[in-house]
């Protein structure tokens, strides 16, 4: 059965870590009988210049008939005048908001070789593998009235409204209780549910939902505390499960401490699986088309789709594999570069990868 | 002019650490002429225990009355099963409300001395020195509508409201503007304009506003990119500003940075300067009433105050000097002991400060 994928290579950066991944897929095909099919369309600004739309149409049809997504990052200076609709990460919204792609996983990973690149001390990060997992169509983000008023008193007022459904917050845990059953079974909850009741029904919902998953430890944070901990001793966590805004901000957070966010794969999948992916990194326009991206996030990030969406997890293997056989050898881009090792372009770093393939 | 101080020493290790405090104005009036009058009340579980409610009415009355109120801590799980009305936390933000102290001062500060306590490289924390103005009467703390509701669906949905007006943001930022112009004179707005209307209002509230104070620099960030920058360089910052909840989030990150919450001082401040002032810290019911707590954080509350709402510079400075001498001692409480330096309970760290003044 061949498979489709979406290719939405996107801004900056986007393109060049995107040819990467692609020269990973022609390698699993042609060495490893992966049967699949490519189709690329536009996102982002690249899609405002040609359409005047961030997502166009003909986009979004591609995406909702292909099985799977490989996104590589939106957004620019360009665009960032234009009014909000226009603007390039509205598209992303609006391609997460239209396939469902209730369920974000962030994960947290430091390798070993990289400890050097994070600000916080080796033995505080060593060996980090925490995942977030982020509800990602709802919440704060797409929640309704929102808008810019004249209040009572003749001033503006602009508000947004925070709101969870039962069957929201249902849907993203048990996603993450199933997870976190095939991890070391140790989920955070992270609210505010001392000030807020959207925070107070998403830890009720969760406590309960946790009656099912009895062999899942389950734990509550409020979000200020969240930020210490992960700051404080991140690794005390295995998942963490959270709201749209609090997983934005949380995954960051987590991402950053291992220092180098241009290793991070991340997951966007609807309830049946079916998902776009794309690396935590954004589209970096001060370094595009300058062969010195890193594209192992991209590959990464098509490692995940393997795994989650394409039921390959053997090749999501050895894509993985073969990243830290790379990394094992010493190749390094300049943002992870340190002294002793080999620097390399963003070419350079692809062909690498497809060779320990 | 005898000054009116309110105590409210509230929970946990509250009384403690107020207590050490309390011996520092004994000695700033029996040595500096610091003419002063003590009156104390409750707050927090300790309120609900005596009067079943956490802000009861002659606290507020009080409050209302003192030139300034010190806080110790609120809050414990003796009351964590109460029904959200009756906990202690909602008597600090009853208090906050009811006093409009919407400016809410953070500094995240590294003493030289206790570099070693951070989890960050000591090269990215060491002398560390920012400021977090987060606004504290407003945003989705406080907004309406709110609530549980049965949605049309049959299942429950919990809702919240983020809403600024604009001279709610117009205060908050010209507080800001003006703390910067004494400091660094670099002042970070952080928002999610690129997601939120509410932030939307924000940026172009805050950037119009910029044109009164052109010797600060205005930069914006997004709320995730703000995280990832106190991880990656905190230092890149001088004066932080921002709403309740990413406030919340951002200043519990950036006071973890420093490895040392025990000595992190905080203000609230109304509209004419007058303030509640309180550790950063919560009230560790888990080391309350066993002499360990550290009583710096609220000592330099008090010099915060002196500062802030007394027009006491001089002895705000003298407390400051005093506490960064118990340090260059060795006086070391337990949680920010390490080897070689000399460690004492939450007593004998108040006698050496007053002792030192
Ligand atoms: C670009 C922005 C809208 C987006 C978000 O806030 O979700 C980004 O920060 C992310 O985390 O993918
Ligand atoms: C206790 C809680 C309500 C409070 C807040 O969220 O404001 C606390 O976290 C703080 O930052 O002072």
């Amino acid at each position: 059965m061949t498979v489709k994928i979406a290719i939405l290579s996107g801004d900056g950066i986007g393109p060049e870590i995107v040819a990467e991944a692609i020269k990973v897929i022609g390698c699993l095909r042609k060495h490893y009988g992966f049967q699949v099919e490519l189709e690329e369309a536009q996102i982002g600004g690249a899609a405002v210049d040609t359409s005047g739309e961030p997502l166009p149409e003909a986009t979004l049809r591609l995406a909702r008939q292909a099985d799977a997504i490989l996104l590589g990052a939106v957004g620019g200076p360009k665009w960032e005048t234009l009014e909000r609709r226009r603007r390039p990460e509205q598209g992303l919204l609006a391609i997460r908001s239209a396939l469902g792609l209730f369920g974000n996983l962030r994960p947290a990973i430091l390798y070993a070789e990289l400890a050097g690149a994070s600000t916080l001390r080796p033995e505080i990060v060593a060996d980090l593998d925490i995942l977030i997992v982020r509800e990602l169509t709802g919440g704060i983000y797409f929640g309704e009235p929102r808008g810019v008023r004249t209040s009572g008193t003749g001033e503006r007022e602009a508000y947004n409204t925070l709101l969870y459904r039962e069957s929201e917050i249902v849907r993203i845990a048990r996603l993450a209780f199933e997870i976190a059953g095939k991890r070391d079974a140790r989920l955070c909850s992270v609210d505010k549910a001392n000030v807020l009741e959207s925070s107070g029904l998403w830890r009720e919902v969760v406590t309960q939902l946790s009656g099912e998953y009895p062999q899942v430890e389950l734990s509550h944070l409020y979000v200020d505390n969240a930020a210490m901990q992960l700051v404080r001793a991140p690794k005390q966590f295995d998942v963490i499960v959270t709201g749209n805004l609090f997983g934005d901000i949380l995954s960051d957070c987590a991402a950053m401490l291992t220092g180098s966010i241009g290793m991070l794969p991340s997951a966007a999948l609807d309830e049946r699986g079916k998902g776009m992916y794309e690396p935590v990194h954004g589209s970096a326009p001060d370094i595009a088309g300058r062969d010195v991206a890193n594209p192992l996030a991209t590959i990464l990030s098509l490692a995940m789709m393997l795994r989650y969406s394409l039921n390959q997890a053997v090749l999501a293997e050895r894509v993985e594999s073969a990243v830290r056989c790379v990394l094992a050898e010493g190749y390094r881009t300049a943002d992870i570069h340190t002294a002793g090792t080999r620097r390399v372009g963003t070419r350079e770093m692809g062909e690498a990868v497809t060779a320990a393939l």
